[in-house]
This record gives C-alpha cells, sequence and structure tokens, in this order.
C-alpha cells in the first residue's frame, strides 16, 4: 500500500482522537501487582485493555476512524477483516455511530470473538486462512455494497485511536508520580505500537518501545533486527490468534522503525503461564494474543530490573477451553 | 460485644479513612458492560474490588486501622482471624506498616488466601471451623503476644475504611454523569456494606442499598424481614467461604438496620453463573463470594430494570479447581 506524510498520524492525531473517545471508550486503569514488581525487580505496571469496550483496544481506533464517517457513508455502512477483536470493535462503533458492519473472519476465529460481532448486530462472512484472501473478499464486499473499508492497522485515524492508550498510560503513571522508561507491547500489523509508541516517544523521548510477538510470528522483530522487511513463513500454528498477521503494515513500519527499541518472541507454553500470571495476581481475564508483552517480562526475556515499564495486555477474548488450559499451569 | 455511640463510624471517618488509603490502596475502577445492560434492561455498574491490592476490598480496612497504631503496637505485631481475604489485608498492612501478622484460618481456607498471607510475611494458624472458635484462639495469642487484634468487622476504622469503596463508586458514577440509585453489596460480618452504605446514604439518601448472601447464610437477611437477630443454621456448606460467617455483626447491624432497603439470597450455582458472566463479559476474576451481588442481579432476583446500580464485586481470591468449575458454565 502506497502512502504520503499525510497519511501518517502526528501526535495531535491522538489528541485529537482522544477526545473523540472520551466518554465512548472506557479509560482503562493502571493496574500493578506486588507479586509482579518482586518477581521481575523493578516496577511494571499493566494496561489491561480486556476490560476495554468489546474486550480488547480495538475499539478505539474503529470509533476514531468510523465516527469520522459521513450520513451517506454511515448508511450504506462498513466492512472490515479480522481474526475477531477489529471485527467487535468495529461492530460497535459501527452500530453506536447508527451504522452497520460486515465482517470477514477465518473459519477458525474463537467462538466469543464470533458471538460478539452478533451482539453487536454486525454480519460475519468467513473465509479459510490456509486458501483465501481476506483482503479480497472485503474489497469485493466493499464495491458491490458501497460498504467503507475499516482497515485494521494501516490507516491514520486507526493508528492514532489506538495511540490514545499509550497517551492514557503515561499520563496515568505520572498521576502516580511515575515515568514509564519502557513499553512492551503485542504487535500483529503495528497499529497498536505505531500508535502507543507515538504516543510515549512524543510524551517522554527516552522511553523505550519494544515489540513483543510469538515464535515464528515476529516478522516485527526480525524486520528490525536485519533492516530488511520480514514475512512470517507461516500463517496458523500459535495459540496467539489475535497477533498473527502475515507481516506488519507498511504505514505501521514508517513510524515503528523510528520508535522501536527491539523485540521479543515468546512461546506458547510463556504465553500462557502470562495468561496464568493475570488471572491469579491481576485478576483480569486476558487472551493469548494480549499476554505476549507480559509474557515477555515474566520469562525474563524482557529485562525490567529496576525500570518502570508497563506492559499492555491488548483483549481479553478467549474461549473457556483456552483458558482453561492456562488455568492448568496456576 | 457492647459499643457507645463513639465506636460508630459517621461520613467524616470515611473521608479520613479515604485520606489514609491514598496512593497505597488502589482506586479500583467502575466498570459496565454492554451485554450486562441489555440482559437486565438497566444500566450497572460494577466496581471490581478484586482489582484492589491483596485482590479484596479488606485492604482497606486492614490498613486504615494498622496505620493508626503507634510504634510500640507495630512492633509487637497484630493478629486477626479470617477465611482469607481478611487475612490478606492485614497482613499486607501490617508488612507495608513494617509490623508482622499473625492470621488464624480455616484449615479449608482457599489454598491461594494461605499463599497470599505467606507472601506478605504473614504466618498463619490453623484451626476447625467446625470444632474450634477462632475468636478465642485470637484473644490467646493477643494476650500471649502483646499483639493488636484487628477485627473483620467489628469495628470504627475498618467499617470507615471499606466505606472508602462506596464513596468512590458513588463519585466515579458522577464522574460518568449517573447517580447510583440502588447498591447490590455482599454480606458476611456486614462491614462493608454498613461502610458502602454510610457513604452511600451520606452522599444520596435515596440510594438504595441491599444485601447479597449465600442461600442458608443469609442472616442479615433475615434480620432485616423478621426484626429478631438471626444466627445462620449451618457454619459450613456454601462455595463461597469469603461471606460465611457465623452472623453479622452488633457494630454492622446498628448502621445496616436504618441503611438496608432489604436483601437477597443466591445459590452456589447462580453464584457460578456470576463467576463466568464476569469472566466472559467484564474480563475480571471474581471469588464466588465476591460473586453473590452479580448474582442476585443476573438471577433476576435484584431488579435493576431501568435503575442506575452497582454491583460490588468485592474479591477475586479463587483456586483453578473452583474457578473451572465456573467456566464450564459459560
Amino acid at each position: 500500500m502506497a502512502f504520503d506524510q499525510n497519511d501518517v498520524p502526528a501526535f495531535a492525531d491522538i489528541e485529537d482522537a482522544a477526545d473523540r473517545v472520551k466518554g465512548v471508550a472506557v479509560e482503562t486503569p493502571l493496574l500493578r501487582s506486588d507479586v509482579l514488581d518482586e518477581r521481575v525487580g523493578g516496577r511494571v505496571f499493566v494496561k489491561p485493555e480486556c476490560l476495554q469496550r468489546t474486550g480488547s483496544f480495538k475499539f478505539r481506533g474503529a470509533y476514531n476512524r468510523i465516527s469520522r464517517l459521513g450520513e451517506a457513508e454511515l448508511k450504506r455502512g462498513v466492512v472490515a477483516y479480522s481474526s475477531g477483536n477489529h471485527a467487535q470493535g468495529v461492530s460497535a462503533a459501527a452500530r453506536l455511530m447508527g451504522s452497520n458492519a460486515t465482517i470477514i473472519m477465518p473459519n477458525d476465529a474463537p467462538k466469543a470473538k464470533v458471538e460478539g460481532v452478533h451482539f453487536w448486530g454486525g454480519s460475519v462472512v468467513f473465509y479459510d486462512r490456509a486458501t483465501e484472501i481476506r483482503e479480497e473478499i472485503a474489497a469485493r464486499i466493499a464495491d458491490d455494497e458501497g460498504r467503507t473499508l475499516v482497515p485494521p492497522f494501516e490507516n491514520k485515524y486507526i493508528i492514532a485511536g489506538q495511540g490514545t492508550l499509550g497517551r492514557e498510560l503515561m499520563s496515568q503513571a505520572r498521576g502516580f508520580g511515575q515515568e514509564i522508561d519502557k513499553i512492551v507491547c503485542c504487535a500483529g500489523g503495528g497499529g497498536l505500537i505505531a500508535g502507543v509508541g507515538l504516543a510515549a516517544k512524543s510524551m517522554n523521548s527516552e522511553t523505550e518501545v519494544w515489540a513483543a510477538e510469538p515464535v515464528d510470528f515476529d516478522d516485527m522483530k526480525l524486520t528490525f533486527e536485519t533492516g530488511e522487511h520480514v514475512v512470517n513463513k507461516k500463517l496458523t500454528g500459535s495459540i496467539c490468534d489475535a497477533v498473527i498477521t502475515p507481516t506488519h503494515g507498511k504505514l505501521t513500519w514508517s513510524l515503528n522503525k523510528r520508535q522501536l527499541s527491539g523485540g521479543y518472541a515468546v512461546t506458547d507454553e510463556e504465553v500462557l503461564d502470562a495468561m496464568a500470571f493475570a488471572w491469579r495476581h491481576l485478576k483480569v481475564v486476558v487472551e493469548p494474543g494480549g499476554a505476549v508483552a507480559l509474557a515477555s517480562i515474566l520469562s525474563g526475556k524482557a529485562d525490567v530490573k529496576g525500570r518502570t515499564a508497563c506492559a499492555v495486555l491488548s483483549g481479553g477474548n478467549v474461549d473457556p477451553a483456552m483458558f482453561a488450559r492456562a488455568l492448568e499451569r496456576v
């Protein structure tokens, strides 16, 4: 996808998005745990976006985008492709704006995510991750029905919306008299970490931003380390459904390449342990893809000794059977 | 236990307690759920004290009490009896004040609660719920070791500390432009609901306060309805370990009798369903005793149609096996 400098969000776009989502999105709290701090030897805040409306951060960007559509566009509706969290965020934002959404979802999407779309009145079109290209299906529906495509990450307003999360966490930490010096954030398409990083770097240029990804889906980490755009070799094979995009975006990378300090890759077992830890000590429900940042810290891969860090828990939409696997590890 | 009017907390004591716990206790957020509101036909906020330090509201009262002890008293330490949440609250407050705690716990207390006490450096003395009287064991240790007893509910500072939760939820709702007109809160000894009710009634005399209790342990509901002090016939037999005291206190009742609008009694099955709902739609981890208020609302026993209500989720310290039982009901 080509883009010019006008497509790249600035901090002012995040501030504008924050005004727009105020009172509609949840200002999720900044949590901490005495057990966590003792275990890792640092001060670690967590930003639990599982508590966000629709159970993930995706609502922020979707609402920031959809609330800017004109009356005629809202009437024709929107279309999006998503493994499930963007799906719910788009469906909810569309409903709240008096519009409606059609969502292209993989046929192996967690049941909870499909039901979430239905709750908000969204229509679901399933596709096969291995044989079909979701972007093509979405483009066809957009053409046929005049729907506006709401992309999951390659859009200025989406990135700015997700960035409101970064602005919040920096401000909330300051409210506690603390300055976050290291953020660990999951990365799939890279929209969340691009927005969070933009907010963080704008508020404190010294704050480090690190990407957390599943092993074998660590295209951002590898791109950062090699300087070459890396595409994941696999399309399936991780429990972290929310963050296993084929590769990160070009627009998001234009921000991430200058904001990142590096990346971490975590295993499914480390992710399940982090979900169990969050259940036990933070009392929040985190889905596999939402737990990769915490997993990076708990596994010791992300060193936070003596640091004031923040782990973004990006979502909590998980099926009971998967959650039971985490509970077995408590 | 005898008490005079000086023992009864006033709203000023809650405001004083709020100053004292500020920055030490968590200001837990006020959450809501679109699914919940749609299901019950009202606007329901939840106050998730599972996100509180030590995983339950008990830290508020314990810290408010222990932080008022003199240097010599802190040095001699404190003693408390508790099924587990007060235990952890007292242990943490003692540790943070440079003191130490001995806790009398039933030998069937959830493992997570015993481990929580140990994390904070507390010593545990186990007793048998059926054959031993915990108050006597605590009194003996207090005498022998010069420790200060920190009672679970029959104390002005404990009640005022728990009341900070009520003050917060009323203020937070106003921050959202809403006035809470009905609070549903669990009741064991009655300290939490006494403090919450005192705060709520002081801030809005029209706000109703309703007690939620497990079936067969609904001494407060029955005392309210009959006008006679009711003692539960059973000492065991509910999954709601946190709220199955033999009966509520006299000091707490002096407040509750004038603040309550009534009570609800919920079954173990309704409690497990509420835990499952909180897991799925609120993304927070609630223990059985912490879920009785939400269970009252979800079961339809507490009518919140057209109301602006608040359910207090009092804690989240639960063992994985019990939580797995709730997950099976999702």
